[in-house]
């Protein structure tokens, strides 16, 4: 059955690298959403643990629930929170709705738009979300903003973090004038953490660089020392001697043009992997055995007689192939297939 | 949350269209593999089993596991089974390796390759795998192909049935010269089922026309009154009053010609919804409200104030679109979207 390998040798070596540029681990946090990527949430949340890291972010309660074992601190992003869940599971508020459903003593971390327009308060409403969150008595325990320009040279970057910087002088104001405990303040994902000098905030979540990965438009040179943690292994399932002139597969797209043994992996476009129909190039597997177009739902024809072929150990040329980005080859993985720690 | 809704009248709609063609409802088996085309494994089941459906098709143990209660027969497609998994259960074989590693008893359908050249064992070689079954004391319960050309109007399909007529025909000489019950035979998937005229195989595996859709290359008048049985749902999470002029998501890709209200749903690229970047063209709900590039792993941004917007209920454009096939966009939602039948 087809598998991804997790190199717990580099993930440690991506994060010790991310560690000695912000030159203290206590503020580095880590981005579990979306079963961690693709990689596994309860996987890459056992290696995070060993690793020391105590705060993670997490798509929703569901995800919350399954790794609230390992960490002091887990934020989920998006959806609500039911009253059952562990005290150490905190919500990120962006909409007065959300708020307005939580029951008292609820820990929250406030999510500021400042530019990317997305999600977040509009900052001008801070004093009114802040009033409203004391008189719910909810514990304010952070507030933040996602500067979407982290991967990109230009200044938005830098006025996204200006705004936040803002955001803090406000909150640091507000927390005097009404009497409430600072809270912890975060702003960068990997990008930005990575291309900016010193760590002013309180913590940096990091996700894709966690990964092996990084989405910069112009270089950062620490980046090119990140490595790939994922490897996606598909397994044979069947093996055919076939004379040149044979058709392979879906309307007999691939025909061979010579006596060929091909054989069937066990990863389709069903497992999460794209649908390779042969329009946008040739794609190989890690060793360079030919995949041949068009794949089906469960499996994919491969010019190979290994028992077991590695589909991919770095998805930065597959996603140049199929006109994404690495995080959309990973996060797209099946949860079905098997994750293993090496 | 974002929620699949699945309509069960469109699906009874559906399986009485294609039972009503092959004029026999005891011959109508249905294909869950792939979490049902991403329709919800145990949704569709429950479904098809108070239908009447009794034999089913799935990916592998893991799923069989979960629906072994509804049916007389669940065959496995990949893999192994493990002992303890219930009678019903039986696995296909297409290579000498997994038929070596079952125990006695154990049921299998015997998969031949008629020129899709995929997977199934080639069909010279179908007497020495029936020596091979009886004397491992296995219980030859099926025989089948995947004409893998229904899809297409040329000579292939019809060449691949022929094929198969002839593997029956062997058949039926082995079972009276070695003394073994005959099998069952089949070997249309949806396509090839609403092409033929009369259904000479014991059954058709229905996949993708039970869920609404057909692949087919060339007019199918029958086809044309299937019915999309999902459709995907997003639920707001903020929303934001936005001047003209303000840029949008990752990169500020979208900006905004004029003072515009945009609100963020539950739904990203994480969730098994293709990436939109833009450059494929416009993208809308299925009430027409713009998707804004570029889209987020957990988020899209869209103008609407909708509380709740339909992402698709067909996803035939949707899957144009980023150049691929119904299939693709429906089998790569992923598992964690509640499924809810109505």
């Amino acid at each position: 059955m087809s598998e991804i390998l997790i190199d717990s040798k580099s993930f440690k070596n991506n994060l010790d690298i991310i560690a000695s540029h912000i030159k203290d681990k206590n503020k580095l946090a880590l981005v579990l959403k979306d079963n961690a990527y693709g990689h596994g949430i309860e996987q890459i949340a056992s290696l995070a643990c060993e690793y020391g890291i105590k705060s993670v972010f997490v798509k929703n309660e569901f995800e919350a629930l399954k790794i609230a074992h390992f960490f002091d601190h887990i934020t989920v992003f998006y959806g609500n929170i039911s009253p059952k869940v562990p005290k150490n599971i905190h919500l990120s508020i962006n909409s007065l709705n959300t708020l307005e459903h939580l029951e008292e003593k609820r820990s929250i971390e406030l999510e500021i738009n400042t530019g990317m327009n997305r999600n977040g308060i509009p900052r001008q409403n801070l004093s009114f979300f802040i009033e409203k969150i004391l008189s719910k008595k909810l514990n304010l325990f952070g507030v933040f903003m996602h500067n979407g320009y982290g991967d990109e040279k230009n200044n938005d970057f830098e006025e996204a973090q200006k705004s936040f910087l803002q955001v803090k002088e406000e909150i640091v104001y507000l927390s005097k004038k009404l009497g409430f405990a600072l809270p912890r303040f975060h702003s960068l994902a990997s990008c930005g953490t990575l291309r900016s000098g010193k760590i002013e905030d309180d913590l940096v979540r990091i996700g894709i660089a966690a990964y092996g990965y990084l989405g910069n438009n112009f270089p950062i040179p620490i980046a090119e020392s990140l490595k790939p943690i994922a490897s996606l292994w598909a397994d044979k399932i069947c093996e055919q001697r076939l004379p040149k002139g044979s058709k392979i597969g879906y309307g007999g797209k691939s025909v061979l043009k010579k006596d060929t043994i091909v054989s069937t992996y066990d990863i389709g476009y069903g497992d999460g992997f794209f649908r390779h129909d042969g329009s946008k190039g040739e794609l190989t597997t890690a060793e360079g055995y030919l995949i041949l177009p068009i794949t089906s739902m469960d499996c994919f024809s491969c010019i190979s007689q290994e028992e077991r072929v590695c589909v991919f150990n770095d998805v930065s040329s597959i996603a140049k192939m199929f006109h994404t980005i690495p995080y959309e080859v990973l996060t797209s993985l099946s949860p079905f297939i098997k994750r293993t720690l090496i």
